[in-house]
């Protein structure tokens, strides 16, 4: 195994977000679940967006999120995704290459338009979400670059690959690759409803060590192993991943591998604004303390510290270099 | 004279913004001139765009950020401005449309894209602004709504109307269909150095009552009459306008009336993030006080606490509705 060029390879949706507060009875009243992720087809999309106040646009996507994170901690990411050649793609592109982090998919010239995610937020900062995956159906095992994979030290996937057609085939196309090279393999559940619809395929990922590293948060990993009991998911998670972080929002995360159940307390908050990206960001800091060498439990409080400042605005990315956050709270990846 | 079915009717340059964080040196590196707009061409938009960090898109526009705040303290506002029809304007059309702003101006389906503002914010909250006009150059007499605007209380027109080349017979014809209705017209100088490309013009448009009502920030002021002294172009202001207001930042403001000069106090603020919108917002405090028969102290109240609102977060819109926030101030439009 050579020194690798990326600490962290994201592969996942390319989505601009466009986010906007609202009341708990829009959600109601347009018939979408609190806290979760809907998969929306374009006329839907519109009609959500009609009704939807003022909107901000922002990239986001979950992989995305993550690197863009990872950047911001002074580590080097490269992010994988489809975008269109229209407005929304170039503010994708272009956010994602201003955060430091390598962008090299070739865009869609025809077909659907730029990925979108309606994000709805609500006066307790939870978000829920309504994704038009548009162009991002488009990503294809060809659009994986392989000497990037292999630069990689560790590749993270998001399970929402599991939606577009061809994604998927991707997906396993870079975990072989990175395997070849000695590489790590990480995956997110993403979703509980993303688990619901793929949870054979993603116990197989585990099983098949596939994936080296699952995060999950509770509710995923509950839907994950269909009981509402969190201790026995994760005595059950115990005899499938080699490695896995159990996020529970305010109460922190369980870092779970073969024999230890580590528990790390989540980082003070003043107040949470926007939920978005808490998820995604935990897996920033975690992966890039991992990829530098950190011991679990270190990384697991630079995910908790990554994950406390995107909770406290508007929007999945941190406004904050990561890495001053990190050295001033005396933790280092 | 009937009574008005709009209390405000903005004209102005249909803008989407682009705002992304940086430091001072930025700035300078890239020749720009702190707290100004300079007017770019697309080539220097995509330098610009290519070099700055990662951004935030949302709905811009100085006389449409005016009437979205107008809309957010309960009255009821309309908005005539030009974009194509590209997502960017499709993005433009729904923000303004969702702040409940009437907006029917049909979109350019050929020629130039959606104006873009590409807008740095340095750590002390001041926004130095670079506006690729785009589609908003096409704004053109035909897209006045003659109907909508005999009945609109006032109409506020943008200084920036000056630069695109047809937007000015537009604003022209704009005004004189307002007077044939004995409604009043407003209008605010913009930025300084827009004040140098036209200083004659908009003093003409005192002079000859074209407009009832001028919105101008000291430098701006200063600017129209070529002197370094508030206290002399106060003066100055006095013999040309009816009715004039100057806005002073954190010094308040001045209602400059013919006999009177009235001095209004800034609304208190915790920290500034942002200064985008400060005195479109001011403008629509002021107006909408105005519009609804409050004396012009009044208004100006209302002006400041729109302003202090938008000044303490990223993007130039109201994040609370400004009429609960007057309410709660005591204040009432």
């Amino acid at each position: 195994m050579t020194s690798a060029r990326f600490d962290v390879l994201g592969i996942g949706n390319a989505i601009v977000d466009v986010i906007a507060r609202t009341e708990d009875k829009f959600l109601v009243t347009h018939d979408m679940r609190k806290g979760t992720m809907a998969l929306i087809d374009e006329e839907r999309a519109t009609r959500i967006y009609e009704a939807m106040g003022p909107a901000v646009e922002v990239s986001g996507g979950s992989a995305a999120n993550t690197v863009v994170g990872v950047g911001s901690f002074g580590g080097r990411a490269a992010f994988v995704g489809k975008v269109r050649d229209d407005a929304l793609g170039d503010v994708f592109a272009h956010d994602i290459r201003a955060a430091g982090v390598a962008f090299e998919t070739l865009p869609a010239f025809d077909g659907p338009s730029t990925a979108r995610c309606y994000i709805l937020v609500t006066p307790d900062g939870e978000r829920t979400m309504n994704t038009y995956l548009g162009a991002a159906q488009d990503l294809h095992p060809n659009d994986i670059d392989e000497e990037a994979v292999k630069a990689a030290a560790i590749t993270y996937l998001e399970g929402y690959l599991w939606d577009p057609k061809h994604a998927k085939s991707a997906f396993v196309k870079a975990a072989k690759v990175a395997h070849s090279a000695s590489r790590m393999v990480a995956l997110t559940l993403s979703d509980s409803f993303c688990v619901d619809r793929w949870r054979d395929e993603f116990i197989d990922l585990m099983r098949t060590h596939t994936v080296d590293l699952l995060f999950a948060n509770a509710a995923e990993l509950r839907s994950l192993y269909q009981t509402a009991d969190l201790d026995s998911a994760v005595a059950e998670l115990r005899k499938d991943a080699r490695l896995a972080v159990v996020t529970m929002s305010a109460d922190g995360c369980l870092v779970v591998s073969g024999e230890h159940v580590i528990a790390v307390p989540a980082a003070p908050v003043d107040k949470v604004v926007d939920t978005t990206g808490a998820g995604d960001l935990f897996a920033a800091g975690f992966l890039q303390g991992l990829a530098r060498g950190a011991d679990h439990e270190t990384a697991a409080h630079l995910g908790a510290l990554a994950a406390s400042e995107v909770i406290q605005h508007i929007g999945a990315r941190p406004e904050v270099p990561l890495e001053q956050l990190a050295a001033q709270r005396g933790a280092r990846g």
